[in-house]
């Protein structure tokens, strides 16, 4: 996850390009470098340090000292080698000849930097960009100094992601781009041309940007922009007028909403703690339920769907384990037409942030025509949900934007903690000292939370590994399972990641066959009586290639050995560990989102508030 | 789903083609041909014909009029193009420089086809490999001849699957290969080499094969075969000695276990219905559960694993429509580490086809430990489960060979409809001429789908377009959601393809994001009260670019105007639809695996029996 900036106009190129950089550092910094020709020497000068980007700037007097209209720069995150001016970019072939930046990750540099080693080539750095860079220049010499043929001959080679800036030294004043599974647009103004990985790199300069697509080319100069495919056909690529709006202001110094509303989740949950918890005590009085109405209950039926809908399977785990309940759990489009058996002792539970999700209501209406009562938690007052409902618990998660869920499916699962702790006590299945202890705990979660977020960037440098995968496995059991579904269903709505959770215990009846060299497989391991079953599903797609993250708790340090990455959250009863266990895994879905240069707010296909069946 | 056969070595070469060709007339067939070198016009020969393998062994007087020692010959199956002698393989450049036979499918054909259009050049045919062949010969052009430089160039470009021979002219005697999603093998005897898409095609010439990896390339002359990555790097390849065991006999004519096994579907339902519908009555007497025992129980709770637990989903669909009994049902991997709370009022119905799943059998004895009743469901005759259980309903399926079930899930299906039917008879809850037609219904079965299988080409047809697709979804509502699990699992199971099962309303929430240009969608339509709705669902992923299957009932033909292909089965009970329509499913998955070239009875990382956790 590294950021690319390039220029080439009337103006000096280097201050533009060190400014488009300092906008990109949310993409992550080890190091940082840029290219700049000199037109005197003619020649290609490279300035390059390690940190961040300020000792870059220093270097290079604010990009005064490298004089010069055209040029490329990176911030980048190491990914293969270590951080190090070494491994930092741009990179280049020995005689300078072709010198170019990259972000992503090019799979199979190995068997590409073994067949260059044959042919005689050395290399200086442990990185697989310059295994790329070293490609095309070998190609350029094949065809004649033909930048595109080369390029693309190159490319064509080449397994797994890219957005490139290259100049070539015999070709001053152009610049030259590509991109695959990584992001990247070229712009323009009447001065120059543009490349960056964003729009806000240049949006100081220009708002007028063309996206390139997977597999295709452009040639930039001062005063024009050609694209081209990777047959070195010229294609024609519609301009775009990026209209900034008041939005940027709104999420307080985040990128996308969704990393302002992962971050809003402590408050939002200690808010929805404070609502229905005081003084020690569980206080549903604002819900309108009575001890003596919840104590009728034998049933419960939580209808939802989508993020709602694992609340729900996450819910059904700490009901049952806390009460003599039975909890079924359903998808509110199958519940309304499975002409479901309810009777009077059955309270059915809606979930819906928005309060207007049409199979939720139209579920709870059903379930009012027979007579059942209902009970509602929904995020938005006044909701249609929330007015038609028996009881509505709302959540206060406050107004949610991405289209993504974070904090208010983690605020509904806080009002089905509560929920399950009310109903054991109105059912006196509760010790109290086991019920204080549990209030206790709850209200420690939202600084928990905080604290898994302190260390996120961890997240993002392995997110950014991963960034091109195509198939990504969840498997937990018991309530680890319920946590996995969520994490699964974020990685697939913002990253278009083909994820899919499974109970550990079922892998082995079929979809195992699916676990090649590589696949990435995140088994959740919060649950201590289950851990050990767990581990050895693990095992077992581990010696079938399988690459394995784990999440668990604090202390679980035996892990190290079996599992190639292990993200760590505290420790805290075994019933709430959902909310600590989701937070790696909505930011692996955010970051994996990122890298791939997607819209995280508005996935492609999704509407925030499902209002048709 | 085409065969390929060549050979180069001291003996006549067409012979042994058409020979091998006459052996993969399983893949399919609409018209053939082969192209021999005629070493005394130094050309290369080439015969096709349209219609079966016969028209060419007669036009070519079975091969004696074509003689020469190296060839490649085809038989194939339409995808791009009509059944016709012009489309017909071998294909070949306007000059017959480069000759090539083709298995597999080019995706971006178009945009090649575009782009040597404006190189100057003509098409006579329609097909994809018609651009691929004058791909490879623009490049041997470009590269003075060089073939492995000019394939690799080629297929570099190349998206989709392909198994490949080709010959060039001014290379007598001397056959190349390649292969990318496409089975292909290459063999060696003493006196020559062999290319084919399946074992059997050279068997009777030699026991030493190779495996061709994807994107691998091989040289084969008389006396020697080399192998070279797409760098044109040379490998080593390991021979395999085939030990060609009894297996073959045993299947009774057909490719492989699967499939032999799903046209024994018919048989086992009929054997497993006469066991227990005599004389238009239930008789359980054989499982030893009374009626008075049976009306005692208040809930159903059905445990299993795998495809044992698909006929768990779907049993809970007609049992609770059938019965006023609740019904449960749980992957025995969770179950058993659930702290399940079970009553006397419960009975647990195991599922499982071998009676010694790990898992199932662990939920069997936590069952009866906490004093609870059990019913087994098996096909292994004195099992572990079937021992253990405190009543046994056999499967009459037989043995089961393949890894993936088809026989044994439908017979325990109908184990499921029957103790559905019983419960409902028992309990006083169905109209004895509602019972009455239902068992009427239930004894048409085995004959429908019999007729099913009759028309099982136009599947095999349709699974060849779609054999290299990576992601898959299967859509459906109520019975048709748990239709729509076991399919996905067949075909994960034996094709790799990362299939997912959505109950169509849920694809909204999230999954929908990974709905592109050209993703397979199945829809399930066998549930009339649904089938409006899910087709709705279904015209929102198409609007998204999604291509359509559905499956449906016959006369539905209003599908044909809004779904791109439409298979329809028989009508039947309502409640029996899932036995009729996974039939395309199960043979969906199949001949996916097929057109890979998979170990359909054998897939990776599997199986049959899994008696670990």
């Amino acid at each position: 996850m590294c950021g690319i900036v390039g220029y080439t106009g009337r103006e000096a190129a280097a201050p533009i390009v060190l400014n488009g950089l300092s906008k990109l550092e949310y993409r992550g910094y080890d190091s940082a470098g840029v290219a700049v020709f000199n037109e005197v020497e003619n020649d290609i000068d490279i300035v390059k340090t390690k940190g961040r980007l300020k000792n870059l700037l220093e270097k290079t007097d604010s990009g005064k000292a490298m004089p010069g209209g055209c040029g490329i720069g990176h911030t980048r995150w190491a990914t293969h080698g270590a951080p190090s001016e070494k491994n930092a970019h741009p990179h280049c072939s020995d005689d300078k000849m072709v010198v170019m930046v990259h972000n992503g990750i090019i799979e199979n540099y190995q068997e590409l930097k073994d067949h260059l080693t044959q042919k005689g080539y050395t290399f200086y750095s442990e990185t697989d960009t310059e295994v790329a860079v070293k490609l095309i220049a070998y190609y350029y010499e094949k065809t004649d100094h033909n930048p595109l043929e080369s390029m693309s001959r190159a490319l064509l080679r080449v397994r797994g992601s890219f957005a490139l800036g290259i100049m070539f030294k015999d070709r001053p004043g152009v610049i030259y781009a590509a991109r695959k599974d990584s992001p990247l647009i070229v712009g323009q103004n009447e001065g120059g041309a543009f490349i960056a990985s964003d729009v806000p790199a240049i949006l100081s300069y220009t708002r007028n940007v063309y996206y390139l697509d997977n597999m295709e080319m452009a040639e930039l100069h001062e005063d024009s922009i050609r694209f081209f495919n990777m047959n070195g056909d010229e294609i024609e690529k519609e301009m775009v007028n990026i209209k900034w709006d008041a939005e940027a202001a709104e999420k307080g110094g985040f990128e996308h909403f969704m990393m302002k509303e992962i971050h809003e989740q402590p408050k939002a949950l200690k808010d929805t703690i404070n609502t229905y918890v005081k003084d020690g005590k569980i206080d549903l009085s604002s819900v309108g339920i009575s001890p003596e109405e919840f104590a009728q209950y034998h049933r419960i039926c939580i209808v939802a769907c989508g993020s709602a809908y694992h609340v729900g399977i996450a819910a059904k785990y700490v009901m049952e384990d806390l009460t003599g309940l039975m909890v079924d759990v359903d998808f509110a489009s199958e519940f309304r037409y499975r002409n479901p058996k309810l009777s009077q002792d059955t309270l059915v539970v809606i979930i819906s942030q928005s309060g207007e999700t049409a199979d939720s209501l139209a579920a709870l209406r059903l379930t009012k025509e027979m007579g059942v009562k209902t009970l509602a938690i929904v995020n938005v007052v006044g909701s249609s949900i929330a007015r038609e409902a028996d009881h509505v618990m709302y959540t206060l998660a406050g107004p949610e934007i991405a289209v993504a869920t974070t904090k208010a499916y983690s605020t509904q699962l806080i009002c089905m903690y509560i929920l399950s702790m009310y109903a054991a006590q109105v059912r006196g299945e509760i010790e109290e000292s086991t019920l204080g202890n549990m209030l206790k705990e709850i209200v420690l979660l939202p600084e928990k939370v905080a604290s898994i977020l302190t260390d996120k960037e961890r997240i993002q440098w392995f997110a950014n590994k991963f960034a091109s995968a195509h198939d990504v496995f969840f498997i937990g059991r018991g309530l680890d399972y319920a946590i996995c579904q969520e994490g699964s269903l974020k990685m697939k709505e913002v990253s278009y990641v083909h994820s899919e959770a499974y109970a550990a215990g079922e892998l082995k009846h079929g979809t195992i066959s699916l676990i090649e060299d590589g696949t990435l497989v995140i088994g959740v391991l919060t649950q201590s009586h289950l851990c050990e079953k767990t581990l050895s599903n693990m095992q077992e797609v581990k010696s079938r290639g399988a690459y394995l993250m784990g999440v668990a708790e604090n202390g679980s340090y035996y892990l190290e050995d079996m599992v190639d990455f292990v993200v760590y959250v505290p420790k805290t009863d075994p019933h709430f560990t959902t909310t600590l266990a989701i937070i790696p895994l909505q930011l692996m879905g955010y970051y994996v989102s990122v890298a791939r240069g997607l819209d995280v707010d508005k996935p492609r296909n999704l509407a925030k508030s499902v209002t048709v069946e």
